[in-house]
């Protein structure tokens, strides 16, 4: 990141204090009022909603309000910087909700990493909530996290580092293989890095049709020998043809490449090694796993990137903000992988002839949230207006 | 209450869907304030935190933003009405943080009612706030509540049921006792429920001077006998003259009596039984345990309720707005008796001549969050401007 955005980050939080703000949703001037807001009225909704709790939606923040939930353990895919540091990255994906979706978002850090404790205190708080945007914890955590979670609770939960980037890659590489003239079923896609977003990533193209998914870790590629039950997951599905080594091997003759690893991870000659009309995405922030140009020298026809100073920028908030609000309106209880992959077709399908240049639409472009969240709706689709 | 206050009540609820909204503290309207807000900016102010949690109150919502939890066991005294229904009242409390003191709140409503349950949970959420309202929770559990998280936490915590109340109690009594002309060391005090609020009231009067205090509830007058240790505690500072039996012999010759207990506890006659220019607090919602039209048959000079319809309210909304303000304000740590002495003096302060129809200042004057939240600064008193 360039000094000056620092810098200029680091003075805009300091003279906020804080990017979200509280707001009661009607004034409070007088006797009156605060007779409705509060007591002796509030006692008469607390009453209806204790004999109707399925009322609460209707009659409390529980039908308009997200929790963004991390213990910090993977903040930005920066390090472990605990919850105190984390709170700044919440804050921020606090203020997208509301800013493209309409959506009140309010950030919750947990001073604690232990997955027991974790889900119990998500538990615990989710009754306020109408749905639950878990994010930045550490994989392997974050699967069992989830999926505790989400059986446990009737209302829709996302770790958005998995899903929100799975969802934004698959659209990307919907549209990427427009551009290169190539199918889905028939390319070769290799994923580096296996942790959080790698994980949800491939288990969406695979569900989306791609077959010849290879995915590699920092022992290589992944593949029936490995013995931890996450790998062996990845394994029952990816490197269908059993190819064993590291990068070159997987590389070679490859369609696209997706990292989600970190720096350093290839050079122009790496992406020589791969077919024709090459797709490279490369999503670390803020360093890429290797740069555009570079992937460019290598021969790659359509490059992404986490980055908005490059064109295809591939970053999920296209996606959380549209997903949470459609599942709100449209009463989702669970972001089901049919659901996911309805987001990504929609998201890709708002740029009408895909270039080289112009994979996926811009974050700002106001057509975004409201699609993905009309992609919420299942077939009697009604997209309300945002709030 | 009255039945179109309740109608009226719900209908805003409904109309509202939720009494709170959450706003972006600055607007995101392009890349550039994406880039500050979000990433990759973002990721200078987590390193600098990460390096210096000291910073995060600075930095981040941690130095404006308030818990407001409950179990929902004790909602407004009602009942044990169970999470989704204590949520009206809590983003109630909400909304009057910000209109009477610019705190930012949230609600959270927790879907357990065990205690060791309730206070992980709170100490695990407790890194994104600057200080916790705990409310609604059921005595005796409360105490245990509250003394445990306020020994783990170094934030203001305060379950507002006992101290908020305890010191709007103290400032009416102070300003009661100046109409009557009696000395509060001299009085005898008949406080009926030893619940979060009635156990707090009486700690906070006896901190407060108050020599001659004793407790009902619904076993007669507490005594040295008692087993429970909570009642123990209580009869270690109340009832000197060992006084035994009810209601009736507590009062009679008594000063003050503050009903904490629910509707039906005296009559008129009942009242005879004090002192001369006698006090009465009702505070009881929506029905208070004697009425005030009933009391001053009895013979009471001072009389308040905790309802707006009539003279003298007794409002927690009058305390934990400007308390929280200041605490923040003035980076308190514990909110210690000393502090919520100050607070109840000060508030008194406000009335300058008190008579038997006006004790406390009303709920929207504006001087009242400020003098309170001086009240937190200790002897380098600054008052600053409200956000």
């Amino acid at each position: 990141m360039a000094k000056d955005v620092a810098k200029l980050a680091i003075a805009l939080h300091k003279k906020l204090g804080g990017k979200i703000r509280i707001q009661p949703a009607a004034p409070v001037r007088n006797r009156a009022d605060l007779s409705l807001v509060y007591t002796p009225g509030v006692a008469a909704v607390s009453m209806l909603v204790a004999k109707n709790p399925e009322l609460a939606p209707q009659y409390t923040v529980k039908g308009r309000m997200v929790a963004v939930i991390s213990d910090g353990s993977a903040v930005l895919g920066l390090g472990n910087f605990r919850p105190l540091a984390a709170l700044p990255v919440m804050e921020g994906k606090c203020a997208l909700f509301k800013t493209f979706a309409g959506v009140d978002a309010v950030p919750l850090v947990l001073d604690t990493q232990d997955t027991d404790e974790i889900v119990k205190t998500v538990l615990a708080v989710a009754p306020a909530f109408g749905g639950i945007n878990l994010e930045d914890i550490s994989a392997p955590r974050c699967f069992e996290i989830e999926r505790r979670v989400v059986e446990a609770l009737d209302i829709p939960v996302m770790h958005d580092d998995q899903h929100g980037t799975a969802i934004v890659v698959l659209a990307g590489i919907l549209n990427s293989l427009k551009v290169v003239g190539k199918k889905l079923a028939n390319v070769q896609i290799v994923i580096s890095g296996a942790g959080a977003a790698g994980t949800a990533t491939a288990q969406l193209l695979y569900a989306a049709g791609a077959k010849n998914i290879i995915m590699l870790d920092r022992k290589g590629i992944i593949d029936a020998t490995r013995s931890e039950p996450h790998k062996k997951e990845l394994a029952g599905f990816t490197n269908p043809k059993g190819i064993k080594g590291g990068l070159r091997e997987a590389l070679t003759g490859a369609d696209a490449l997706i990292g989600v690893s970190g720096p350093g991870l290839a050079k122009a000659e790496d992406i020589k090694l791969m077919a024709k009309k090459a797709i490279v995405f490369a999503l670390a922030n803020p360093i890429p796993e290797i740069m555009p140009d570079e992937a460019k020298r290598g021969g790659a026809m359509v490059i992404g990137t986490g980055r908005s100073d490059f064109p295809n920028q591939i970053n999920n908030s296209l996606i959380f903000p549209g997903l949470f609000r459609g599942a709100l309106d449209h009463g989702v209880k669970k972001i089901t992988q049919e659901l996911k992959l309805k987001a990504g077709h929609a998201l890709a399908a708002l740029v009408k002839r895909p270039t080289a240049l112009k994979i996926l639409p811009d974050m700002f472009d106001k057509r975004v949230a409201p699609t993905v969240a009309k992609a919420m709706a299942g077939r009697k689709a009604i997209a309300k207006a945002i709030r």
